[in-house]
């Protein structure tokens, strides 16, 4: 299975309705294998630095293969990757709410959501990449 | 009225039925009055470059308050524009197929399509800024 | 009400008053709703860097709409926000001295100065920010 | 003399007249001999390309020496500086409504307009930069 359109609106979708289930409009984005954007959608009142951010960790989740929340840990102060938060002038997200999105063991893409709590973040961003499973 | 998700995902949908017509899978974004992306769509098999041109068109469109193919006869070289199309580090976009979005004389926002031929690219925005009247 | 150039030179007059009054030469900038520059001024003596910082400090206040100062906080290293200031390749700025523009709930821009002591920017940046209730 | 604010907002406020005059909103900003920012402002209506626009023509005068609109010749195709208008990511700008601003022979800054035809920046930053003279 490739990532497409319909695809990405549908893990889009998902997280769209958490994020109007917990009150938070937020920017979700979803990007192929190739880390490039495939959609992006804002809700309304939606912060603007949402925008790139919901992208950027969508690609993030795929150019490192891992959820961001889990880079988030080993990025701070004194750990071992403290500064690839600055790689690629600010592509690369430590902020949870990123998930690489894998089928079969293959990594087709990546989800990103942005504009609550980095909690509200995870939440969102997960529950559209939960659906990619059913 | 202003720029909101519902109404840029009816219009990225217009100009998605367009393209679908002439068979060219095409990216489409729509930005606000502030030139800020409220959604991106690429269809599959979209080009790459056409990610940030859309976004861009849509952006030029709002930024010049024009549609960007008026832009490209004024900006060649020996016309009074030309050089406008290296400002702001590749944003502006003098090539056809993004449009403001115009609603009682308001500029709200912009459209912008990207993927095809320029006249393409421009049957197929018009066709989501067409929807924007009705 | 919406951002204007008369009501962001008035902030930034006031801005400028408290700057005077504490002597410290700062760049002070106005941003609408949509982050874009309204209007920019770089007192005698005012630090290079101040330009862009007190730019995009008014800009943050509006992306992230909430007070520089506020997210100096959490974007420390083992906080929630940690990475956020490098995203948007530093146009996200952590600093003290950014404050949103509010009325009557609506956010309609942001005022940012630069130039001082992190305190000293965040007196001058609210001395403007005040002048909006009046 | 060396450029300061008070100097930089006279000029300003000179190319803001003849703009209102003319009845199109402009953004004008002023530079020193650094080619750094000292102020700018965006008159209501203002397009958002002109944003940059204009503080880049002010520094494209600083930085070359010449008003812009002399740039504009010997940039087109074919001719001796073709190219220019791309070099440092877009802030060199190639069209009209950038002037040097020389006083006893020794440039002190620059000042650029923009936000109508290039014939009305020009009109309206040379009428900025005809107040030093006075």
């Amino acid at each position: 299975m490739k990532m497409n359109l319909d695809l990405a609106l549908k893990l889009i979708a998902g997280a769209k309705d958490e994020a109007v289930k917990i009150g938070v409009p937020m920017v979700i984005s979803v990007v192929d294998e190739g880390g490039n954007l495939v959609a992006s959608q804002r809700m309304d009142g939606g912060l603007l630095v949402s925008i790139n951010m919901a992208t950027n960790k969508a690609y993030t989740s795929v150019a490192v293969r891992i959820a961001t929340h889990v880079l988030a840990t080993v990025t701070q102060s004194g750990q071992s990757l403290f500064g690839l938060h600055s790689a690629e002038n600010g592509r690369i997200v430590i902020l949870g709410g990123g998930f690489p999105l894998i089928h079969d063991g293959q990594i087709i893409g990546g989800i990103g959501a942005s504009g609550g709590s980095v909690d509200q973040d995870i939440q969102c961003a997960s529950a559209g990449e939960r659906l990619l499973k059913q």
